[in-house]
């Protein structure tokens, strides 16, 4: 009986004629039924990364997908560029390094957003680079990079960009061939409105070219297999079925209410999101705050039980802080079928919960100062 | 307004109380609800594998995990057996050689099964080897291998045994412990009754010892990772919910009838199916014919056409032949959610498109046969 909110950054929310879609009678992945579908999903793919380069479909969680663009682009002794800035950012250091990359990092401290400026002269300083790997939106702090000066940067360079859109893409603005990004991998658990367990990527030519000298040996993700069976509407291995009908229905929506207007309907949720965390006196946590989740700072001896409170009493679904963050930062969501309605949800909430905690709020004031800004309609 | 009749080797059809679980709201992975399920699915797991050891679940095809006990188990150079005798069996020389690994094949020709005493004799002539790989029911011929017998050989040696139970598992009697079997791989799309996109690894301790030793570079598929998640119930990476919710389903359904009710309904389909075949007088392929899939020589010229006709005109699914086997054979499968119904569906359009093209059979006979073979019941 207990009903659920999520308000967390991944599992997003399904929409129910999506999730009714899992349910229907399996097809079988060999047939012109699925290719169809296969095909559709395909073309869907590529206005989702705004790319006119294929995306490829791989079951496995996002980290697969990075997994791909690090051993499929690399030998082992290369050097990379890792621009991180948040956990997810970090994970790219420990895959490159994993498989025998030098990694140079040019990180900064969680909460800040990675320098372009410190790209380039890393880039400057380190002629051989290979790759650069950094993130758009950092799930784990909030903030959001600044790709397109990025892509600036790097296209001028013989390195490739490699960029995890897991929670941003579909989210807030992403254009990966405007940009020059080279390689760009997602996961289907966010934006895309569905169930985890796709995975996501596309490639340049540059980087199919970088593809070519790459030792680090690889069989399920090795990624010339995929595109080998793209051509043909087909997957490599068994593909996740359900999930692949129930992606041509969220990208259907997606199509259907276009990729701009869902920019602007999260850049709104955004805005009365912040307004909403300043009006309970929490401070905004991150740089350059993204479009696709919140982050405040909270007193830190009751971040977790924030979080658990909401949860277990409201069944209200947010997300604390990771690593050195742990309870001291609490962070909403606003992406994929997320809506206003959602949002006024966990502030009502939230505000009940932090009474409950003795924090000494008005309440109603959050809920109101989120309201006045999704009263302006398109920002 | 197409309905279809899946008889293929995997995917399988779904129950629909499965496939709705598939369909509800999205929890999110790191509650208490979600813990709870997890661990109900990895207490239901142990029993499928029939062990006692961790069995882990990871987002991907089946190959995935096959990949996982190539990586985890073995360093470049390392000398390992493989007993292929199949599409299947093949794809662990691939894997294994792409990863660096010597492999001593004692393969043995499409629709043979392989010969315990021939891995008896590579293991005496190579005393280095680190694994035995090789496949429980052979999806692409139809054949099952005496895994029993391969075990107690192996076990007597420092060498580990790994076995491919992707289309064999929970439809055909498997018994990891009492067969000495040290690392078993299987899928999610098959004996389980769900869609695909989960993998599932068990380890021994004698596998587990020679993780310890394995130097071959992995991130994603780090089967220690996944061992440091399952005590909290927890995965590395997140988890395809709505498919582990679904599992829980499936092995709900799979307990309430008991692994040896569903091993004696699918060997009694077997024998229907191949008193079918037969009745036909296709004759049938295989040397030891296994319990999940039948296989049959057809006319060459015809093969494909067979195949395609009764997909395209009623809507029945079965498989064609793989590799070499192209147009030669057909295959119905009898696992996870086939029943009498199902078989008798197939046995009566194939002999209607048979009938359609050209070759001479009577009509009623391939279902008499199969009619009669199921009304003995339990065998």
């Amino acid at each position: 009986m207990k009903k659920h909110y999520l308000l967390t950054p991944g599992p997003t929310p399904i929409p129910p004629e999506v999730a009714l879609k899992e349910a229907l009678p399996i097809l079988h992945h060999r047939t012109s039924e699925f290719a169809a579908i296969y095909k559709d999903v395909a073309e869907g793919l590529k206005y989702v990364f705004q790319t006119e380069n294929e995306v490829y479909t791989v079951a496995s969680s996002g980290t697969g997908a990075m997994e791909i663009a690090v051993t499929n682009l690399l030998s082992s002794g290369d050097e990379v560029i890792v621009a991180s800035c948040g956990n997810f950012g970090d994970r790219w250091i420990k895959i490159a390094e994993g498989y025998g990359a030098k990694v140079i990092s040019v990180s900064v401290e969680w909460g800040k957003v990675v320098k372009p400026a410190e790209i380039e002269k890393a880039l400057k300083a380190n002629p051989n680079i290979k790759a650069v790997y950094t993130t758009f939106t950092e799930t784990s702090t909030g903030v959001v990079n600044d790709i397109k000066a990025i892509g600036e940067i790097v296209s001028k360079t013989n390195a490739v960009l490699v960029v995890d859109t897991v929670s941003g893409l579909a989210g807030q603005e992403f254009r990966t061939d405007d940009w020059k990004v080279d390689v760009v991998v997602s996961g289907s658990q966010k934006g895309f409105m569905l169930a985890p367990g796709l995975a996501f990527i596309t490639l340049s030519d540059k980087a199919w070219k970088l593809t070519e000298s790459s030792k680090i040996p690889k069989f399920y993700f090795d990624i010339k297999k995929y595109k080998k069976s793209y051509g043909s509407n087909k997957t490599p291995f068994t593909p996740p079925v359900t999930l692949i009908v129930a992606l041509q229905e969220s990208l259907r929506l997606i199509k259907e209410k276009g990729l701009e207007n869902m920019w602007n309907d999260y850049k709104l949720l955004a805005k009365a999101a912040r307004a909403g965390m300043k009006a309970l006196g929490l401070k905004l946590f991150g740089e350059v705050p993204c479009n696709v989740v919140t982050s405040a700072c909270v007193p830190a001896e009751i971040g977790d039980k924030i979080v658990k409170t909401l949860r277990e009493k409201y069944g209200v679904s947010i997300a604390g802080g990771q690593g050195d963050l742990k309870g001291k930062i609490i962070r909403f969501a606003h992406m994929g079928y997320i809506g206003k309605a959602d949002l006024l949800v966990g502030f009502a909430c939230l505000e009940m919960v932090l009474t409950e905690l003795g924090v000494n709020i008005e309440k109603g004031k959050a809920v109101a100062a989120a309201e006045e800004e999704l009263l302006l309609e398109r920002p």
